[in-house]
């Protein structure tokens, strides 16, 4: 289709109001309108899925460090789709491509913020889930580059059963350490365990956490990796041991109240045990994309990268597939297909 | 003297209750009785003097990881005394010799606690407050082992008029990096420039921290030498750069409610730095006690390491030493003169 005066119904979700607390429904409208045709450099996509990840919920502040969604403007998202109508050199019609599509069913934008999918026989979802740069290359650098994992090392992740932390588990697992993840209730332990592979997991809503840290740990946790904050990282430090490494991916129990972060009130454990907490972005490594990228596809194609995944459907969905992520509805990536 | 028919009297300081907030005169007693006479592997050690040091203050609560001083137990203390009686293999009368004396003026203890002092023509003050163990050697430690400072970086110190402070400045500076001080109080400011020899010296009691960082620092810091804990912390998290290391030296300012730490609100500054927070305590390099030991004396017989000293004097007036540590009423190494 490059047939630009009959350009698609495009529906996008915006952002209605700063959310007070965790994001809701009712923080943001869907609107309806043509897509814009594009311009010069420009490509108009049809998006085929969405990622739906916590960092989402740091921009919807004024200031934030992802850069801040105004109200009426679009939320960010990393999704997946097709070249529609191409007016730049770098991609053509028909083109599978990543990158940040926002929450919305066809973008318009420079074709300059795209990388063209160099596998599109696979599924969108698995593009985003396993392969993303918010997922797999997020848990990629985090636990390889970041935690320097090893051999032998205990090795405790927190979120354990969202996106990236079940890329990291598998992760830590396939180099040989013991592995512990927290998830929220019964059912995600039990995928973290019979799905996913980790040693143990912990129930965070119905078991102690530090109690059930030292009957798998007794002597202490080498690298802990974590996506939540709050309570869960005290506890953490709380059990680490000498020369620990304490990994700050996210923390999505703080993106809520962001101007009002509870720090670590245990952080001078980290002096006690001469340890260390180090945080990244995966920004920090876009030069290396392509390499993390490529040894996750080896390792999906060798089927060592399981990752159950939460589809909502259709674009209408994003601001309850968002709402849920905070209240721990999903399990496995959450994603919304278009 | 070895005569053990006629053992000197010795006046101790001991916790009389556990101090509510900042130590104070009256949370301690001063309790005069016979040295008690050494038993085999035993020393009995006239002590000189005496470090006083934030550290003793983490021992005053029930759970401390320093150790807990008992109600009636005589304060801990590092310090320089010198042998009258050796029933120990390890030392011989007359030598003098440095380790945890304790707040008192004659310490029978195990002689295997103590190290001979190799240069025992260095007054017992240098000995401390330049080439001790919670001074020189923990900045050493702290400036070259684990915050690998290198030249062109941009070292801020907070506590920097403390003992440890200064020497930590001092060590920077000598690798090359440009150096920022914060102490409280402009007569510490000027020592810290005119003495110390820092680049720029910040009064938090009388300057905004943030916008004098800002000032001197306009593209962030590249490493934060920590002793003070707080909204230090979090101002000093504000202004890091990419990779930049914060190490947790101390906490002085919250030593003093160990059970209800601040921690660090900003401490997601460090995954959007990609930069990390290191902890350590000079224990954890034992082994390595010499080596640095030699470094520092080899500095200081160049001269080119200062700290002024601030020396009180009696056993009686520990007490007051260490209520005078937490209002900032010392500039340079605060001891205790026997």
């Amino acid at each position: 289709m490059s047939d630009i005066s009959n350009l698609p119904n495009s529906k996008k979700i915006v952002l209605k109001s700063r959310p007070d607390g965790d994001p809701k429904v009712g923080d943001f409208d869907v609107i309806e309108e043509t897509a814009k045709a594009p311009d010069d450099g420009e490509v108009l996509i049809e998006v085929q899925a969405l990622g739906v990840g916590a960092w989402i919920r740091t921009t919807l502040n004024e200031t934030a460090f992802h850069g801040s969604t105004p109200i009426g403007g679009t939320l960010p998202s990393m999704g997946i789709g097709k070249v529609l109508i191409s007016k730049s050199d770098k991609l053509k019609e028909g083109d599978i491509v990543s990158g940040p599509l926002s929450a919305q069913s066809f973008a318009t934008m420079s074709g300059t913020f795209f990388t063209k999918v160099v596998n599109p026989e696979i599924d969108p979802f698995t593009q985003i889930g396993v392969l993303g740069v918010s997922t797999g290359l997020t848990a990629y650098f985090g636990i390889y580059e970041v935690g320097q994992v090893k051999a032998g090392d205990i090795v405790l992740v927190s979120g354990a059963a969202g996106g990236v932390g079940m890329i990291a588990c598998q992760l830590a697992k396939l180099k040989g350490a013991k592995v512990i993840g927290i998830a929220g209730g019964k059912e995600k332990c039990e995928i973290l365990v019979n799905e996913i592979g980790v040693d143990a997991a912990i129930d965070y809503k119905n078991q102690d956490i530090d109690e059930q840290i030292k009957l798998y740990a007794k002597d202490g946790i080498d690298l802990f990796f974590d996506n939540v904050g709050g309570e869960i990282l005290d506890i953490a430090l709380d059990n680490i041991r000498d020369r620990a490494r304490v990994i700050i991916c996210g923390a999505i129990s703080q993106y809520s109240h962001h101007d009002d972060v509870d720090g670590p009130s245990l952080y001078l454990r980290l002096a006690e045990k001469y340890a260390k907490m180090e945080g990244f972005t995966v920004m920090h490594f876009k030069d290396r994309y392509e390499e993390a990228y490529k040894e996750l596809l080896d390792l999906y194609n060798q089927e060592k990268l399981k990752v159950p995944f939460h589809i909502e459907e259709g674009i209408e969905s994003f601001p309850l597939a968002l709402q849920k992520l905070f209240t721990g509805g999903n399990t496995g990536k959450l994603m919304v297909k278009i």
